[in-house]
């Protein structure tokens, strides 16, 4: 099996490490250069000064098996812009004046109307060498510089700037080199089975297949298993394993290639031709806006009401107070009642609904943070699920909302 | 001026150099130990192999400056957690079983009415000497070390079991040694003023505090002013740039401790006992789960309703056909008949009401995407406004539950 280019990629930025900002340059340079073949080791986070600069490239420069270096970030004309004179120290090359580039910034600011400040001068200088990746948006560019057999790439920092020359100038650029090295991977999106549960079903068949990775991701949307291969037989292997994983977890995959629900869940609506409303109480609207999350939802999607308080559940939905006083309002009977009214209302063929407790307060011994009951109802009658999740307010409610559109995906295929 | 203790923050998961997931937890991590008066210097992020993180943790060990060293994930059940191990290697430190540890995983998991699975004894294994931080709701538990001079934190990765333990076991534990290192800082969450008119109205008057850092931290949710001085003179300089900022920007500041407007709107309403419901076409539910994200939120928040079809906002809210056909379900009337009807059927102090078009399709030449229609209606009558915002449907939709908020906001302190 051929070892795939290993990257590291240094994002610099004081907003990043303060805190003040969340990167998010990090996460999708290494979604694209994963798809490019290369494999990225690491991702190193540092301020806007100089040595700080300077120590994570030489950093990287000695790691021995790294093969491309990618520098996103402090390439502008302010001050504390200072990547490029720390690029220049570290490799040891002078920098000089790029007409280029100085024609760039100049058209660039006379297009917006404006003419070249002073301070953008010091913007066009360059290390020597070094071949310039032009910004079709903005003034700051970006270069590929050689280094001790290592290829040092130097991007903006502002996102969409960045993305826009990686996608338009720098992937063109490198795909040639790296076309061969691109690996077979897929994706199966799952909802229903904890990560150990899916190790246990899937690790056992694929062990034949040395060159397969296999990668389990948790979240409160499910779990995504990710398979990956780079050698000749790639193709191969993939394609065996996608059988065998399909046989193994048949409907907990709940999409392959979108990590979304909702948008499964509204295909299947559209092509069933089917509508739902839906009643929340702890979930506070999370289901609708899921739902609606998806362009053209309208289609399917009328009506969702937040009853918080009981006197909304009878008055809005029509549950009947003897239910509630009997059960409480967290119970499979008030969850069915509520799904039955919104059907009514709603007059779609499903009628979904969620009550719960997503704390912090509000739990007993019986029904502790984290009870939910989730009822779906349709003409054929009306069926309800009692669960029990972990976590903090937000988790239970994402949780409880993911679930909730995964009982009505599991209603559409039965 | 004292230098704070320099912070290395070390994030563990092939999900993230992979790109599969962008990390969120090194920029939490990063602003809260800000607060806390340590300096983030650099932020790591490497796969869950056992010589990446061995070799993440050793050069972190070998940075001279470095006081603190942060470590977050790895420390799950699974095969490919494996961060326990490589810091026992790189530390010199045997591991032990922990029966606290052990304990707590069994009790954890027998709250969940489960039994503990043999593969998470091996979670109950942590280097000699280290101080346990207990999981308040996941079986990880994290670990304090102290090697060569410097304090070495192991922490979950699941985004919410980490927050909980730094803010519930890990701060108190450090708070006394950090607290005289803090800076002095303050925030302002702003709401209705670009970040360019603020910086005009602010920046000339705070120009003579030469030991102030000033940032603007734009973002759907508003813009945030950070200030932070860290001399001696630091908490004198504060109060005054304070008072100045207060008087500049008014009720733009919608807070100045939580970044989270719902809270501010939660706290306004339990404060003048006053209730609301709400009635949403475009957000889809965004404005209610916002306003239900705040625990206790039943207190003034009992119903809410998404009416995405003309039928609905006719039937469930009473809007007037005539009125949707002669002026068109995205308009200022719609909103404000919608914003009545909801007050009515939900017998709230305030109805809120939003009615806009979020894309991408939808749009028209005096209607474009963006166009939005916020109304208000309380016992003194009904407001609206309309609004036009840029971005892709995710942006809208967030800014005009935002947008609703706000008003809601100006109309409890007016």
């Amino acid at each position: 099996m051929k070892k795939p280019p290993l990257t590291e990629i240094v994002i610099i930025g004081s907003e990043l490490t303060s805190g003040d900002v969340v990167d998010i340059n990090g996460g999708w340079l290494a979604a694209r250069l994963s798809t490019l073949g290369t494999r990225v080791e690491k991702i190193t986070i540092v301020g806007d000064r100089e040595w700080a600069i300077e120590d994570a490239i030489d950093k990287a420069l000695k790691s021995i098996n790294i093969d491309y270096i990618i520098v996103s970030g402090g390439l502008g004309s302010t001050s504390d812009d200072v990547t490029t004179k720390a690029a220049a120290k570290v490799t040891g090359t002078r920098l000089v004046i790029s007409d280029e580039l100085l024609d760039h910034i100049k058209s660039t600011m006379a297009a917006r109307g404006k003419e070249m400040h002073p301070s953008q001068e010091r913007q066009s200088l360059i290390p020597q060498r070094a071949k310039l990746l032009k910004n079709s948006i903005g003034t700051a560019c970006g270069y590929i510089l050689h280094h001790k057999g290592k290829v040092l790439i130097f991007l903006p920092g502002v996102p969409g700037e960045m993305r826009k020359m990686v996608d338009e100038v720098l992937i063109p650029e490198l795909s040639e080199e790296l076309a061969a090295k691109a690996p077979s991977s897929k994706f199966f999106h799952t909802f229903g089975l904890p990560e150990t549960r899916i190790e246990e079903l899937i690790s056992e068949p694929l062990k034949g297949f040395e060159e397969l990775d296999i990668s389990y991701l948790p979240s409160s949307e499910g779990v995504t298993v990710k398979i990956l291969s780079r050698g000749d037989e790639s193709e191969r292997i993939i394609e065996e394993s996608v059988r065998m994983i399909r046989e193994k977890l048949g409907d907990n995959i709940f999409n392959e290639d979108r990590r979304d629900m909702e948008e499964t869940v509204g295909n299947l609506l559209n092509m069933k031709k089917k509508s739902v409303s839906v009643a929340e109480s702890c979930t506070g609207g999370a289901i609708g806006k899921k739902l609606t999350n998806v362009p053209g939802s309208s289609s399917y999607f009328s009506l969702g009401v937040v009853t918080y308080s009981n006197e909304a559940k009878t008055k809005i939905l029509g549950v009947q107070p003897s239910i509630i006083e009997e059960h409480g309002a967290v119970s499979s009977q008030v969850a069915a009642a509520m799904a039955q009214g919104i059907r009514r209302i709603g007059r779609t063929d499903y009628g979904l609904a969620v009550t719960g407790i997503a704390g912090p307060d509000g739990g007993s011994p019986e029904k502790p943070v984290g009870t939910v009951y989730i009822a779906i109802s349709s003409e054929e009658g009306t069926r309800f699920k009692g669960l029990r999740f972990g976590g903090d307010r937000n988790d239970i409610r994402e949780r409880t909302s993911q679930a909730a559109l995964d009982i009505l995906r599991r209603e559409l295929i039965s």
